[in-house]
């Protein structure tokens, strides 16, 4: 038995723990505990299989859980209909019951996907996610939001849908390459900007401990950020208000993904970027001072990650960022800061300051 | 303004008016008052389309309700992803918000897939019905059941998603191809048996008043039928348990459908078969008497509907039934009868009774 971590999301009865520490995919018993029927199908992608399945599959066996797999191929371009209609395939070869549970073992990709699967497969079976990158951990662990891309953009079809239990195993970012682990960093970042000020500080204190990998400065960031996100989404399940505030760069990031193609820039290099556009934003609109967007570039620059976006021109930034789904009204609404930890939405920003600022991305140099 | 009867089904905050009656497709003002922005998109068929849509586009204007329309392909034959892409694709082509609603203008196959559609675009988008067959007005309209199909399975992939408002006016049922009024009939007739004994006596004496069109009749049926409906889905909106008593028929109706090929029988005499097999199943095991199975059988049949499935053979009906939703732990779980309005759900149907009941589909004459 290993020392973990253990937070609860609270969402009435839909509510679950997630359980984040190191040697956890030894841990079937954790899962086994949340299913109704001792029968589970694992979804995971040809790069986590060699690493991490057979472990898992036997963990789950001596928990008494029987399991199937279906692997699919690995990156973002197969976050698509014809990838998860594999996982449909698999589920009714099978003859998968509306009790057998989806286990998502991998990182984004594969949890949108099967938890999008676990959703709509004969309207909604149990869910289980084994995130095994920073960013899924941080991110997707909570939540619910389930998607695939569109060809016109991205998780763009989706559900709302909540896990039964989240398992995070630190050990699995081991073997998760330096731009992977940066990226999961801009996320844990992001909580700090928006909402958490003595976070950010840790994170400022601390970013060389999590860059090297070091497994109770893991356990604390996940933790912390599963933390942070869960408040938010408890207050607001169906993204209709606060929820938002996590879009922060997202606007600017989304547009960044679809500007170069999805899949040449990470999400969170995206996101990184797109934060430190907003925090410029916020800058030239006099919401905030000169020093906090020096802190967060150099914070995101010291987590190697990007603080400018690529050169598309601001027109482009613009035309991409109306396929948001954060438009209402025909208005694009941006998500700034006031302050460090304070995130607010807005629909009015100049659209002066918004050329200025975006006509800059990869131009000019502060 | 015409007079029409509105049923409210209460699901807490997702509860929603259904409204009954003729001349409601003039009614615009009845969809506007439930959409948080005065923006539609339009999904209908194209039977249905040089019907009714003209004049209903022009009664959504008239209550200031910004539209366009998605017109598909009729027929089951196209509940499929390749058919429910087409409206992702005219969404995201015309940038649709998460605020823009999807109307539903069609029968049952329309509505599950726009349901769909509107479930999981953006993760969630306003949703109207407004169901033109008999069928879909007493089914689809109570229960926030959507699915596509997939090539191994009938409603395999789906999502629970609740309306803001149904309308469904009489008047389109004056269009509709005398087959499938006796086809809606089947699911109407079902809610008599399964739960509600005077009402099964009211279409007793009212059945001719249904078959020709009668709209007072009509309405009546129907919201008898949606009411039925609502209190078992009200108490059960998940599927968990009384909800499968809606079922009735319909593990045996779904063989059928599936043995024959989609298409072939309507949905609602595949059922009336699937009911008219429950109903012998049920005597064979002593639960009801044979009064009771001539007096289904014989309302049936005045409504023209099927009283027997198709000859597939038992085996090959054991083998389709395999694949039904309603299994659990391996096991088939079956809907009877008790009495008339008496239905109850058991796993526990001897295989001889299935055997000899199944073998004589299609051959034996009572």
């Amino acid at each position: 038995m290993s020392a973990h971590a253990t937070l609860e999301v609270r969402l009435e009865d839909r509510s679950y723990p997630i359980h984040i520490g190191p040697g956890l995919l030894g841990r079937g018993d954790l899962v086994s505990a949340h299913l109704p029927q001792k029968k589970a199908v694992i979804v995971t992608n040809s790069t986590v299989a060699p690493l991490y399945l057979d472990a898992f599959r036997e963990s789950l066996a001596r928990a008494g859980v029987g399991n199937e797999v279906v692997i699919l191929p690995d990156g973002e371009d197969h976050k698509d209909w014809q990838t998860l209609n594999r996982i449909f395939d698999a589920l009714l070869a099978r003859n998968a019951e509306r009790k057998t549970a989806l286990i998502a073992l991998g990182g984004g990709v594969i949890g949108d996907m099967t938890g999008f699967a676990a959703a709509t497969y004969q309207r909604g079976v149990p869910f289980v996610q084994i995130p095994t990158t920073l960013l899924s951990q941080v991110d997707s662990s909570v939540g619910g939001k389930t998607a695939i891309n569109h060809p016109l953009g991205k998780n763009m079809i989706g559900a709302f849908y909540q896990p039964r239990v989240v398992i995070a195993d630190t050990d699995t970012l081991k073997t998760l390459p330096a731009r992977e682990l940066s990226a999961g960093l801009a996320e844990v970042i992001k909580y700090g900007l928006i909402g958490d000020a003595p976070f950010f500080e840790w994170l400022e204190a601390n970013i060389d401990r999590l860059l090297a990998g070091e497994a109770s400065a893991l356990t604390y960031a996940i933790e912390q950020s599963c933390r942070n996100k869960a408040v938010v989404v408890a207050a607001d399940e169906r993204e209709q208000g606060v929820r938002a505030h996590l879009n922060f760069g997202h606007t600017f990031g989304h547009a960044i993904e679809a500007g170069l193609g999805f899949g040449v820039w990470l999400h969170g290099e995206a996101v990184a970027a797109g934060m430190a556009i907003a925090a410029r934003v916020s800058r030239r609109m006099g919401l905030v001072d000169d020093q906090l967007v020096k802190r967060t570039l150099s914070l995101l620059e010291r987590a190697q990650l990007p603080v400018r976006g690529p050169a598309l021109g601001a027109g482009r930034y613009l035309q991409l960022m109306g396929h948001d789904k954060k438009v209402e009204g025909g208005r694009t609404r941006f998500v700034l800061l006031r302050g460090l930890g304070e995130a607010f939405v807005t629909a009015d920003v100049p659209q002066e300051t918004l050329q200025l600022v975006l006509e800059g991305e990869g131009v000019d140099a502060a």
